[in-house]
């Protein structure tokens, strides 16, 4: 049974792919490179893939910059030291332009190479941000679509299965999942704006809620946010 | 009235963006350099965006190499002198796996950054020589996925839709259409498998159909072939 993981090297991913893992697909990470301004995260996602045994991590080379507009990969701010109120309302800037739709779309393209049947993607809706491409109506539309898109879609051999096994869980949930399937913590990075070392701004949406899931669940971050 | 329009620099991609500029859109034009042997694609898309007044045109660079399985994109052979029973058996070599889906997502992203509300694709279900993502109920989905994927489907600012202007022509009917928009067919390229000059083989599954189009629509093709 094989599956592609998409893998960013961020908490959710990691756990993500290590529930592929547990729950018995030959696991294919995929990683892309568009364009981030930090590029240790492609570090991260290469030594998770490594520790939690994928069959394969690839990386794909896509150029997101070519339409600008987003704090990931444009010289706009990253907000800082945001409370829960304010990151809840409306899309961020960090979002990018129908990022999920890209990743996704080569997941299927690698899926259909390999003939797996399931590409697993870490989004969840309850601290999602305000990014509509992680909401469960969009992973249902983005699934009829592919099993429409492919080769085997209209041979009948197989069909797409996309897998969001941490929709419904809070950061809290995700920590003490990946406790439980022994995710290497350490090895994962979640910052937005990390400094030229890559060490986590610390004040960033994403380090906030990082650190809150893990104060919430009783684990020590060994990534040391 | 702003669209993104996905040109190849063939005749559908070509006729279609006419179709745009016709109905009255500023029309951005997007191509893709993905590690296609023939880089002589995007010259004519170049050319072609100019002579059909686009309001600009972008190149996005993806490897689609890196999952492989394409005799457009490996070094398996292009398939010569096919007829058209050979041509409908199945689905060619030829395939990229998952392409058009790749291809619309990107343009989605570049319509949420102009905040556009169309996308156009010259596809067409009759001489779609076996490809599953050029079928209407494949561009359906993918406009249903779309307006759950972005900012302007959640704030509801917007909606997408993809519009398929060649998708019930035959190929004689996109010659005789793109000769009332007033195509330059001189500057568009259709083969799969030019020679390192851009000359066309005139065998290919894409060079036969060509051939028969202007053919059938008592039209000289200028590109010579």
């Amino acid at each position: 049974m094989k599956a592609v993981c998409l893998l960013s090297g961020g908490l959710d991913s990691a756990t993500c792919l290590a529930w592929a893992r547990r729950a018995g697909f030959d696991s294919y990470a995929l990683s892309f490179d568009y364009g981030q301004r930090h590029i240790v995260e492609l570090d991260c996602a290469r030594r998770v893939a490594q520790a939690l045994g994928a069959a394969d991590h690839r990386v794909a080379k896509i150029d997101l910059r070519v339409f600008g507009h987003s704090a990931l990969t444009d010289e706009i701010a990253v907000p800082k030291g945001r409370d829960e109120a304010a990151m809840n309302h409306g899309i961020p800037v960090t979002y990018v332009p129908a990022r999920n739709t890209i990743f996704l779309s080569f997941a299927l393209a690698y899926a259909e190479v390999l003939e797996a049947s399931d590409i697993f993607i870490g989004v969840n809706a309850l601290d999602y941000s305000g990014y509509p491409d992680c909401r469960p109506e969009f992973i249902q539309a983005f699934e009829r679509m592919s099993n429409l898109a492919t080769k085997a879609g209209v041979e009948g051999i197989t069909s797409i299965h996309i897998r969001t096994p941490l929709i419904d869980l809070s950061k809290a949930d995700i920590v003490r999942l990946g406790q439980e399937l022994q995710v290497p913590f350490g090895l994962t990075h979640s910052c937005y704006d990390p400094d030229a070392t890559g060490k986590p701004c610390g004040a960033c949406d994403s380090c906030l809620l990082r650190a809150k899931g893990f104060r919430e669940a009783g684990v020590i971050d060994p990534a040391g946010q």
